[in-house]
């Protein structure tokens, strides 16, 4: 396990191809869904769900969604993060409750004002995908910490695998993080230099 | 320091006003941008450019883009994340350049075929704002993990936030990540539950 959060930013890396029949415990992925629980986002809003998919069948569904990329076919546990969007609507139940915690028993409506102004429909869809890579980050991040390999999949049939992860009407995926023990070795890690 | 990644998660938390006089050290703001630096992209494509602000006037300039909200104007640091855009199309020397690295030696074509099917010109900008994200979550955490408050800050005025941190045609900003001491306790952590 590594010692210090640097330690885990460099342990984890895209893993392509899992090994077979090396399953990830309940424990190990309960600690990764508590890490994308914990993200930040804009206002508060949250605007994720997370459907864990570990049965065979589902997972061959979510991995034919996703071109039957190895990383797909081979991982022990897929977490579909769909993007809340229907639901994003300022006077929305939703947006009124996670403002009303928000505001931890003070007013809400300066929030409330100022999500209205940002907040605009057509753009919506793009921008929850997008708060949904913080979650993604910090499971990411705890997956390595925990030992565990694990892939960030961006590319995939929206519609085919909305259906796979019986997403709900206004929910769009946003990304499918897959793990499990990494059948490879880490490759040289490419990065630019900053500035 | 905290021992462990889910210490860290636990521990950051959007700092909305930091202590006066308090500065950044060089070691914590490099160890943070490095954080950001080996986070994750899709395609590799690592579509950003840290922007780091610590001299007053420049702060300043920054905070007035964003509001002046306090957590900008008493930040010791301030990292504007600017999200790259203009390079980002499909024959642009910055990709050509990102994928001959993610292929290590070998054939970049199918990569860039990927790519090229997934390139919108319209839709590339929030995209590529969200991908800054997954920069920022790593750099939020190792702030963080280094005893630095700090606080992600999305709501700017993203003409006057460019011309601030001098951003070059084609870069939009994504996110500002302000940094420093944080005045106050940690606020009761407010998240909806899994599922």
């Amino acid at each position: 396990m590594p010692d210090t959060l640097i330690d885990a930013i460099q342990l984890r890396y895209a893993c392509r191809e899992f090994a077979a029949d090396t399953p990830v415990s309940a424990d190990e992925l309960a600690s990764v869904l508590e890490a994308g629980r914990l993200a930040p986002s804009a206002f508060g809003l949250e605007p994720w769900r997370f459907v864990v998919v570990t049965d065979e069948a589902g997972r061959a569904a979510v991995a034919r969604a996703c071109y039957d990329q190895p990383a797909t076919t081979t991982a022990a546990a897929l977490i579909v993060i769909a993007a809340l969007v229907a639901v994003l609507e300022p006077d929305s139940d939703y947006v009124r409750a996670r403002f009303a915690a928000e505001a931890r028993g003070q007013d809400a409506e300066p929030i409330h004002a100022a999500y209205r102004s940002f907040y605009h429909a057509g753009s919506m869809a793009e921008w929850a995908r997008g708060q949904c890579n913080f979650a993604a980050a910090q499971m990411l991040l705890q997956a390595a910490h925990r030992g565990l390999g694990s892939c960030p999949v961006g590319g995939y049939d929206a519609s085919a695998l909305a259906a796979a992860a019986a997403l709900q009407p206004g929910e769009v995926p946003a990304l499918v993080v897959a793990l499990g023990r990494c059948r490879h070795a880490a490759p040289e890690r490419i990065r630019k230099p900053l500035g």
